[in-house]
């Protein structure tokens, strides 16, 4: 409201949005698993709040946001569409990990200058994703400033069977979902961390446009007990849903699936990046020894490998919240396993 | 997830949500009027979503975000406890512009450091308002980066009430709320724009804690057509209902309410600072004629002032949207009505 910009473009604030964000109708999308909401957004884009129509008798709201900076969460220069495709794809990914179905989300954006370009580009990403899961864009905010892109995603969930956090039990298996660790080593690749004599740039899709687990967190629906998406590291994301729960955890450092790039890497490098790497967008769930056939075969169902990592355990006061065992079962040191645990924290 | 900070705090991301935005009660508020929402919170801060029950019947979701950067929206140094306040009044304005009762809210923020004494300040802003208007913080996203606020806010509104800006009809009065221009007085003042030797610090409140009218848009639910909160300037904002319901305006430039501070300044600086200022929140509604002996009631028993301040009048294709004309029922030239058309763009 108060730093006008210079006028060093014609296209205004509104014509942004106009040009950009606003959508008359959905592009039919392949994935025809997912039913179309679009009759739940009775206002969308262009008055003081868009209205959302409740979901059908029995579901809630899951909603959820992340924020996403230039120079914090990706790189300047960033290629624009898989920005606009990662932005809505890490909100999805937590409508995922709480079983929830996407219908819609607000998107917030600060643009430190008008390029048409540029938003041509992440705006076609963005409604790419956005189709392909039904997930409609009701309104938001577009204002001149650092880049930054604010999402809040809505989905629809019936309370019971949201994968919350705080529902893992002791004697559950835990699970994860695809590979873990390649956008870790991605990131290392680029960043000059390490230098590899590897075909790493094949991995950079999965830094750069990671699959929320929708498909996955909708049938996990009455098989898993509680989930969380691995978006800041393994062991970190796992041990907040233990704490959540006030349970502990064994898991089986070696038999956390990864691609065959990092297999053939050395065991330390594997173990950091599949372990504490973080930006993977998989879901990490626990469910009843009793549901391993019934999750077997929804892997199959869905062409997603589902990997049993370890087991939930009764906590103690005594033992570490977890507890990493190699290949050949035996306990890793403790100093070895706090290194793995040290997830991400945007202010350590 | 990219770039992590220099370790400078031992207060990490989630310390600092735990520390400064879980609630586990709300207080007690001052406002009687409006019923509390707590029970609609299924499950709030803490998982990969929240959960959030659907109204009662017949009602929808009202959803608004806005976005407050450092250097644009508020000068660096802003009070923080006034920030906290005014971040989540501008988005329950739009609650109140929509006629919506404000139930809960989502907060993204981005923060240059940890700071506890601002962070102390700030929640205690944001806490007082949230808890005045019974509006629950659901969850968020917190993350290094430029100081950067980012809030979606849900209320509930039974859409055949919602004060949507495309509901104004011909012949319909056009009323605001409260009094304009003194936010843009202040900050003409602040920023040296102007020199007035008057006690303009008194109206500081104007611009740095604005009063959401979410009162108003309750009361006005079945008596007013459209409405739009006063944001980026009286007549750009009335602009846009007008081109939402495809009609046009009479204003009575100089019968726009404003304090006795400004009454008394040139017509000039008057003018620019109630027609085109900004950062009002004040509501600007249209109503038909028949309603007003019930609008004026409204106003006695919120004891806040109602004026009228023009008509809705048929579109024309010769006449601009929007005519102005002085207290002698002169009108005034097209270039000054322009002038003050020139409402608040992010990017112009």
């Amino acid at each position: 409201m108060i730093m006008p910009f210079e006028e060093t473009d014609s296209l205004g604030e509104f014509d942004v949005i106009r040009r950009f964000f606003y959508r008359h109708q959905f592009t039919p999308s392949k994935l025809k698993s997912i039913p179309k909401h679009t009759q739940d957004v009775i206002l969308g884009i262009g008055d003081d709040c868009a209205l959302l129509s409740p979901p059908p008798t029995g579901e809630v709201f899951a909603i959820t946001s992340d924020m996403l900076i230039e120079g914090r969460h990706f790189l300047k220069g960033t290629n624009p569409t898989l920005l606009g495709h990662k932005c809505l794809a890490v909100n999805l990914s937590d409508l995922a990990a709480m079983g929830a179905k996407p219908v819609a989300y607000n998107l917030s954006i600060s643009l430190p200058e008008i390029n048409p370009t540029w938003l041509e580009q992440f705006s076609n990403g963005l409604h790419a994703i956005a189709d392909h899961y039904h997930c409609q864009l009701l309104g938001g905010d577009t204002t001149a400033g650092p880049l930054c892109i604010s999402i809040t995603a809505f989905g629809h969930v019936f309370p019971k069977q949201a994968l919350s956090r705080h529902l893992a039990q002791v004697g559950d298996d835990i699970w994860l979902s695809g590979e873990v660790g390649d956008a870790r080593l991605v990131l290392g690749c680029r960043c000059g961390e390490w230098q590899l004599d590897i075909p790493w740039q094949e991995k950079s899709s999965r830094m750069d446009a990671p699959t929320p687990r929708i498909e996955l967190g909708l049938g996990l629906r009455g098989l898993a007990h509680a989930a969380i998406d691995v978006s800041d590291g393994l062991l970190g994301d796992l041990k907040h849903l233990l704490k959540a729960s006030h349970v502990g955890a064994k898991v089986w450092a070696d038999e956390v699936p990864c691609s065959d790039l990092l297999k053939n890497l050395s065991m330390e490098l594997r173990r950091l990046c599949t372990l504490r790497g973080g930006d993977d967008y998989e879901l990490c769930f626990t469910a009843p020894q009793n549901n391993r056939a019934l999750i077997n075969t929804l892997a199959e169902h869905l062409h997603l490998s589902l990997t049993r990592i370890g087991e939930i355990v009764a906590p103690s006061d005594s033992a570490p919240i977890i507890e990493l065992w190699d290949q050949d079962r035996h306990r890793l040191p403790e100093d070895l396993t706090q290194h793995y645990l040290k997830s991400f924290d945007h202010f350590q």
